[in-house]
């Protein structure tokens, strides 16, 4: 036998999902080496114009790819999975965890993605037991609104931790098992040290409701509809997918699928039985459907977020080859609206209302759960765990701040609730958890196009800047023998004016352009260019200021000929 | 006696306000005579950058500027009087009508823009009755939350008119009377032809909040704070502010009030009278609130929807010259959200909560009520007027869509329920009404800066294509005697790629763009240079989006010397 090692500190670093939704991944150290838990990314803000994704930065793993021991993925939402093809490259070649539908999505992923190294990815469900250096993982089922969702029990060598991973308790979920409370019981009993818990519900109020009562309000709608139904949701709402087709199932409805991302999704849960039909030919393609009396027919689709180029934009837009709303047809957008898409789906909603359509909508009726446990779900299972320490995951500051509060109230001691950040590092021992002084690297990384990383602020300001008052440009070319501007200068302006209407203007800076070089040159000495171009960058935008309160980005080129 | 004239019929043009949130502005035109209701503005959408506000197009008033009888102000709120400056010169002198304290913002107003004609306003209040050519306006308090909120009771030759101005039912509000419901009833026993109505409130249940209750709620507040309330709110929300103001005193706290708007409103309405305070020496200068206990001090300032300039954004991140946020303060936010806003809200709270500050918000408890009537409210009010037509104003198409549907359920029948929007002409006589076919022009015109007008479709979607990719200028020199480059072409890009790391990327431009130009010149003909511009176009953008799969704007400048 050798002799135990001497026991460390076990370090939590989260490099993204704390203090903001998405964009989840955390890191388990201990010894040095590193258990990773999601691979997430998240969408970008307001001000980030062109960005298309925002990954976590991962420059703390750089020269420690030897130490990963791998990566456990607990579901196969996008903020869980969505920044593996840009991240696992640079890491290198470890396995990675996760449930059987999780893996079919992230699988079919990396097919948009070209020179991605090919995945080992170990399927683990319900029951599973994998060790992984220091790290014992029990994986166990989760309620949220996709299948195959994974809470970790992991035994470390100076105590248990939880992850619940996103959840909710659902005592009758949709083509799934009710929580086990028995099982988190039983992991109760063999005490936790640290509780790490989903924060996205836990600003609001009560329990969730149950994807039972969701089907029922739907079922509601289905009753009263005499024309078509179309129902949008996200191509990842699983759950929700499921009870759509099994009310069209009832209600004798044929089913068109649009969407590339809900067909495949339908697909590959389908073939692994998430999804279930109870007959053959229930689904229809697009095409087809004028075959069936209006009655007869629901349209699954995605966009009911108002995303750009979906489904159901396409058809609100009447840009969709076959399908054009209608008087009598019944439009159900079956997902909480993200924050900052409200004037979106606003927007979409009146087109559609204005088309004829009746609609339904989450504010109305409770036709969308959150998936997400709230406060007396969130006391209930600190309770159950009874966890000697609790950090609140996954969610903005003020839902962290929001969880913090519920653990307090649930009986934790103050020092024992750790509110903490990206970058932080909680260090850990049986007796003590503390933040380190030292942050890692927990930066955006932003994805543009093929560019990860490459997009920074310079970049993002130059964006804005040009967004808000276009930019002119302003070409002189100087004879380097008279030191004169030769003919007229040269201006590209975009996004400032109209510029067919607004010659005079145009005239005058051209006029004050000239005056600018000739008089900076005029002396004989040498000529300073980079002066020159200062003159012209200020004292014409000073000028197109005062003429328009307008500050356009002011570029000039001076050419000696 | 004159004999009287035929009768005419009555037409009602919205020029704003129906089918959006704001800029409401309402022509009642009677045998071309016209008067106005309203001049307010919006805010842009997200997808306007660098847009300020968005105000009417009343091209429709053109050549008819001798037939305006006057402007009539319901209210002081910007969606209602915020396009005066702009566009009060463009129609010439006219009366305007309104309350005091209407009358002190919009004069105030004023003194921020040069240039402006001297305003004709004349005072009405609860009971005022004027004539303006063929219609008889009598004023009648309304209950919002701002003071001096006007219905409108208009008699025109062809029947009554109600206008009911933005409005609640409020039994029980702050420093006014509640809601006269016998002069309502008066108002209806004297015939309703048309009521028009308020729809901001109409997808929301039940009755709106008493101002009442909400001071009882921010009084919980008040009574638990043991350090400084910072309590935001809109400047425009007097009620919301004399609830701060005299809680405050109850609880002998002094008022720092922080913010040019909140001072200048607060200002106007206590001259007015709208304001009121109990004892003098309540205001303290912010720079003195060190001189009294944290317990003592209320700061009363702008911000609660994270405006970027406002006094909570800048308190928040740490700009203010006197004051920072600590452990003990408590926050509230007492507004609610703008949609579109709520980022920026969730932004703003999480910065709060992180400087150690309580925050209390809108959606944790009821300390903010939108000030517009709801469901229960508007059902009412349609079955107190017992209209012959009913016309939903103010809000999003699916507000107004809502709001005919209510009423309907009040008993209308569904052809005297007129769904109409921005431009449309509604058409009326004793016993019709109908849209006619043509519209009036009503489309956004955009203020930006000093422009009113000039930024179109062209300047917007060049903004929003700088903003996505940022652009890319190539400046070719071409030696008119060879036809081939000189030296090497400049390249200016911004917003794209960070320059500094894409050498290798701008060399390869370079190389490409000579070779364009060369093998487009080098056929010794006449050169087009359109063509070679084109050219340069394309095929750089090509190239640059193989390699990044991002699209800039690119600006071709070719000079031949």
């Amino acid at each position: 036998m050798t002799k135990p090692k001497k026991q460390q500190n076990l370090r939590i670093i989260p490099l993204g999902g704390l203090g903001e939704v998405g964009r989840n991944m955390m890191l388990l150290e201990y010894g040095r080496e590193i258990l990773i838990i999601d691979m997430g990314f998240r969408l970008p803000e307001e001000d980030m114009p062109g960005v298309d994704y925002i990954i976590p930065d991962i420059s703390y793993l750089k020269e420690k790819e030897e130490k990963i021991l791998g990566v456990v993925i607990t579901h196969g939402h996008y903020d869980h999975i969505g920044a593996i093809p840009y991240l696992i490259k640079k890491i290198g070649p470890v396995p990675i965890f996760t449930a059987s539908l999780t893996k079919g999505i992230i699988l079919k992923r990396q097919k948009d993605f070209p020179d991605q190294p090919r995945l080992e990815i170990n399927k683990v469900k319900d029951g599973s037991k994998i060790k992984v250096g220091p790290f014992k993982i029990e994986f166990f089922r989760m309620n949220h609104n996709i299948p195959g969702t994974l809470g970790l029990f992991i035994e470390t060598p100076i105590g248990n931790i939880l992850d619940t991973s996103d959840f909710k308790f659902d005592p009758a979920p949709i083509n799934d098992l009710p929580t086990n409370f028995k099982k988190l019981r039983n992991f109760s009993r063999r005490k936790i040290l640290i509780l790490m818990s989903d924060s996205t519900g836990a600003e609001e109020e009560g329990h969730s409701l149950s994807e039972k009562e969701i089907l029922e309000n739907i079922k509601e709608i289905f009753k009263e509809a005499e024309g078509r139904i179309i129902a949008a949701t996200f191509a990842s709402l699983i759950n929700r997918i499921q009870q759509i087709i099994r009310l069209s199932e009832k209600f004798e409805r044929k089913i068109a699928i649009e969407g590339y991302s809900m067909q495949t999704n339908v697909e590959i849960a389908k073939n692994l039985g998430y999804i279930k039909f109870k007959k053959k030919g229930a689904v229809i393609r697009t095409r087809y459907i004028e075959n069936y009396p209006d009655s007869k027919i629901t349209i699954l689709c995605t966009g009911a977020q108002g995303e750009g180029s979906a489904a159901l934009m396409r058809i609100a837009n009447r840009e969709h080859p076959f399908i054009r709303l209608k008087k009598g047809d019944t439009v159900i957008l079956s997902s909480s609206v993200i924050p900052g898409n409200e004037r979106t789906v606003q927007i979409l909603k009146d087109d559609i209302l204005r088309q004829g359509a009746k609609v339904f909508h989450y504010r109305m009726m409770d036709i969308h759960a959150g998936g997400h446990a709230q406060k007396e779900e969130l006391e209930k299972m600190i309770k159950i765990m009874e966890p000697k320490f609790f950090l609140p995951i996954h969610g903005q500051y003020s839902m962290l701040v929001s969880h913090g509060e519920i653990a307090k109230k649930a009986g934790l001691a103050e020092k024992n609730v750790i509110v903490a950040e990206n970058g932080q590092v909680i260090n850990l021992t049986q007796n003590k958890i503390f933040i380190e002084k030292k942050e890692v690297p927990s930066d955006y990384v932003m994805v543009d196009g093929l560019g990860i990383g490459d997009v920074g602020e310079i970049v993002l300001r130059d964006r804005k800047m040009l967004a808000r008052d276009g930019m002119f440009v302003i070409v002189a070319v100087i004879d380097r023998q008279t030191g004169k501007v030769k003919g007229s200068p040269d201006i590209i302006s975009r996004g400032f004016v109209y510029l067919r209407e607004s010659k005079t203007l145009l005239k005058e800076t051209r006029k004050k352009v000239i005056n600018i070089v000739n008089k900076a040159v005029g002396s004989g000495k040498a000529v300073n260019w980079s002066y020159v171009k200062n003159e012209i960058r200020n004292k014409i935008g000073q000028f197109l200021y005062s003429k328009t309160q307008r500050r356009p980005m002011i570029l000039p080129v001076v050419i000696e000929v």
